[in-house]
């Protein structure tokens, strides 16, 4: 028997991404969002929605540019902090004792200390309400040396991925592995043919 | 040191949503995507992108709603089949044993197995290049009675997301709990204050 739950934007799951812009003065922000995800293949677009009265909001309109940093289970803590507090009178790096580095592609810095980052150009703006969608196009996707395999590919426990559980207001990693994409689900194509 | 992986769209976490629409015939159908999530809070949107040759894009615009279907990680099987397989020529909720449940809310069914769901009406669609991003308004969330706390809110451990890692190309659920949200970062604002 399933319950209403109203109209409200509960799901899993959710990511908790560092968005960093350069702010108007060129000081280097971070801010976390949870409203965001892939959202096209070619070109190979992100989405990010930001509340239009946080800093990061005029910050990456001026600039053009945001990457985001996909912070590991164990920052958990700084991730949060960087969710609450503002650029507009925090040094968050600084606090966080985080490294901004300076992207070479788009004019936007990302955290040093993330496994993963993406630098992104801004393709597209749109108005949505409470949120600006922020699409961008990934220009480069780094990563630590030590979180990939030997074909290059990231390896999801070395990245170890935060996640944020939109139900408890709270944070988690990812887990166990069930099973193959691409594959596993060919166990129901034999009974289409029989 | 990092090392440079090009232009794609590799990101964590991602979602493995099952995408529930009727076809033009009045055929209940599903489809996975991993390219979705929030992106405004008022109104309540969330996005899904879906490749513009798959049965599902056509459905959405001809019926101007969809709902979202949150599989647990035992399902990772079925979701794959549903994202491999295509709704022109396959019953996909028949091969797979699972229940369209026909929203009474929006023109569209979710999968009755899980144990979260969403019925959303299209706000939005916005055309990228491979994909359409379909951006929807969500109607209602319904869950099953087992899968709340006593509050009403959704228990992670209960619902039991499956996620889509896509470095490893590989279904994962979500794991150890890293910390409470808008309370583990404040020991940063200790700092601040001294």
């Amino acid at each position: 028997m399933k319950r209403s739950l109203g109209s409200q934007t509960i799901i899993y799951p959710l990511p908790a991404f560092l968005v960093g812009t350069y702010d108007t003065e060129g000081k280097a922000n971070i801010m976390t969002a949870a409203w965001g995800g892939v959202c096209c293949s070619e070109p190979p677009l992100v989405a990010v929605s930001v509340r239009k009265e946080r800093w990061t909001c005029e910050a990456i309109v001026k600039r053009g540019a945001f990457t985001l940093s996909i912070p590991s289970a164990d920052m958990a803590a700084q991730t949060d902090f960087a969710g609450i507090a503002s650029g507009r009178n925090t040094d968050k790096f600084k606090e966080l004792g985080l490294t901004p580095v300076k992207s070479a592609l788009v004019d936007a810095p990302y955290v040093g200390e993330c496994r993963l980052v993406l630098e992104l150009t801004l393709h597209t703006s749109l108005d949505l309400g409470s949120h600006v969608q922020f699409i961008g196009k990934v220009e480069d996707v780094k990563a630590d040396e030590d979180c990939l395999d030997d074909k290059g590919k990231p390896v999801r426990k070395k990245i170890d991925p935060l996640l944020y559980d939109i139900g408890a207001r709270e944070y988690c990693r990812a887990g166990q592995t069930m099973g193959k994409a691409f594959a596993g689900g060919k166990i129901y194509w034999k009974k289409t043919d029989e």
